[in-house]
């Protein structure tokens, strides 16, 4: 029987999703305590990695069962053997042929900062800290660039092997409480370090230090040149998969 | 010179404001600190004390200066010599006879709870778990009888001494996102433990186990008979005082 489960996990007590040569991967650690509790090795295929301290609101992954355990108990079974910062939410049984990768139709991710100049306690490994006043309107209309099918190899990391680098945004949206703000971006999926740098030159638009022309270059030119920030990973959440 | 700070910290760094006999109080990690920074003995008075694994989003607290160490950047420098988890925020001048804890007109904690069955690792240390659905409506209900000056004795916990156990609430406000209750309480000062056996007692309501003619009798004869539930602490912030 296949099985999908939706997980949330706080990115600060592992060293991403997949199994690690150096610390730990959620991956792991949830498939070690399947494999316990259901007394078979469980192999899980998520809906793709998160890096280094990421969290996950909602990340979705799917294994095959043998037994019959009772999906509704198995969420708090599981969870019982589980370590710190990892929760299985739910199960349900899906058809063989659904894969919680290549399934997936759309990601949402939330990245969240403030921008006070001091840091606050309360919020640390939870937002990352921009020290700098953003203009609001001008980085809703840098968002807005974003929108469409694009190639985003300007707004990506080294190190990943990928065919294509176009992905189509669905929607980018900013919110601002006080000095917090939540960025929501929606796509067909993420190239790596695609949310943090995006969210990184969008911030730099709030401050001034790069214009709309620049974004508009960097995703028509696929260059590098002006998008050289990445955002730290502890303001990143996965917030949903869409299948 | 007379100065006043206000000071944002993560409860679950110390065990609690006052200098301890075990663990590290936030007032001597902040009196060290600029005992350091002004070179002569800090002491600090705080607008209260607040108890282990409890937040403040913003605590006050006074000191007499010797020196005239610049008030703007006093902030930024103490807070290069403190350790993780407080932060100065901001340093002003008042009158010699202004005193952060007798000249407190009004406090505002908030409680913030989550009502999921399963633990949420990226809220554990931050807000309750309370493992039930709540009745909204009812908790509102119960929070009103809360307003006004009352006897509070039935919700303090033992261990403080004081002259008397009157006090009076100025508001009492509950707020709900999706499975999150933010608490919101504004009185002339608590009792030890009052704001969270007041919390308590409203979601004993909420869950259907006390009715409002429980908290009704728990004011007006004092007892402590139905209120025998204390919220966790990681869930209690300060969140203002005003002078």
């Amino acid at each position: 029987m296949r099985v999908l489960i939706t997980i949330e996990y706080n990115g600060k007590y592992f060293n991403g999703w997949q199994r690690q040569k150096k610390g730990i991967g959620v991956q792991e650690v949830l498939e070690e305590a399947l494999s316990t509790l259901l007394k078979q090795n469980i192999s899980l295929t998520a809906s793709g990695r998160t890096d280094a301290g990421v969290h996950a609101i909602c990340q979705y992954a799917h294994f095959d069962m043998d037994s019959s355990f009772d999906l509704k108990r198995l969420p708090f079974a599981v969870n019982t053997i589980l370590s710190e910062g990892v929760r299985v939410l739910s199960a349900t049984q899906v058809q063989p042929s659904f894969n919680a990768r290549t399934s997936a139709h759309r990601k949402t991710y939330l990245y969240k900062l403030y921008t006070r100049k001091i840091i606050s306690p309360l919020r640390e490994g939870y937002f990352a800290n921009v020290p700098y006043e953003l203009d609001y309107s001008k980085m809703t209309e840098a968002s807005k660039l974003f929108i469409g099918k694009h190639n985003f190899k300007g707004f990506c990391s080294e190190g990943s092997s990928v065919t294509s680098y176009e992905r189509e945004i669905y929607s980018f949206t900013i919110e601002k409480h006080d000095d917090e703000y939540s960025f929501y971006i929606t796509g067909n999926g993420f190239l790596y370090n695609m949310v943090r740098r995006i969210v990184a030159s969008v911030v730099e638009v709030g401050k001034g230090k790069l214009g709309l022309s620049d974004i508009k270059h960097a995703l028509k030119e696929y260059e590098k040149k002006y998008i050289t920030k990445v955002m730290p990973a502890c303001g990143l959440y996965l917030l949903n998969v869409q299948y």
